[in-house]
């Protein structure tokens, strides 16, 4: 990357999602999982968790770096975040299959770069929808 | 929180890391272990794994959201990511036991609000240290 950046992480809301498909704890991970393999992702492993009285959290394990998510059904929001190495890796597609899958009327989604060198401050980037 | 966002996520990048102890796996776990146990975090599961050839990746998923960190020993850098929902995780107590126990010179922190409602812009704040 240009600014040195040794990783890219985007973190995307999802909102007016389904609450039945984001407060399913195994929709969210089959969606999460096919959401890896669009984006040219190895699966390394995952884990998912239903929260305490509803709610999903989850990680997905990548070889180059990891997708997470968690939602609040009660209020139709969904937060992803694709954390990854190489160039290899193509976020895009699994957004825009999570948004369907979501049920999402709506995203925003953002991207700041990690693994900076030393002093070089980083920028937090609003993608246009 | 004040902008009704449901989850707090910080980003926390280490430079100057000891390259022996941010390349060992079995190191980066223990420390990532007991930074979430030293931020109040109830832990639920854990998954580290190593690079080829070099730099560990893991994710210490809580109760309250997850944990990850990725290195990059050949450049001393560490990237952690603390995302948690409700008021009782203090990511501080982590991020200062990570900085002794990569052996860091340098941290910068950044924080982020998660679950916004539709229409609020999220913000990047960049702590001061």
């Amino acid at each position: 990357m240009e600014n040195g950046a040794l990783g890219r992480h985007i973190m995307a809301e999802y909102h007016g999602c389904d609450p039945l498909v984001i407060g399913d704890k195994d929709a969210v991970r089959l969606l999460m999982l096919e959401g890896a393999r669009l984006m040219n992702a190895t699966i390394v492993t995952d884990v998912f968790h239903t929260f305490n009285p509803h709610g999903v959290s989850g990680v997905v394990v990548i070889a180059e770096s990891h997708a997470a998510v968690h939602t609040w059904p009660e209020r139709g929001i969904a937060s992803v975040d694709i954390f990854s190495c190489g160039a290899n890796i193509k976020p895009s597609a699994a957004l825009d299959f999570l948004k369907q899958g979501f049920g999402a009327g709506r995203r925003s989604v953002m991207e700041i770069s990690r693994g900076l060198p030393e002093g070089v401050a980083a920028e937090l980037i609003v993608k246009k929808e």
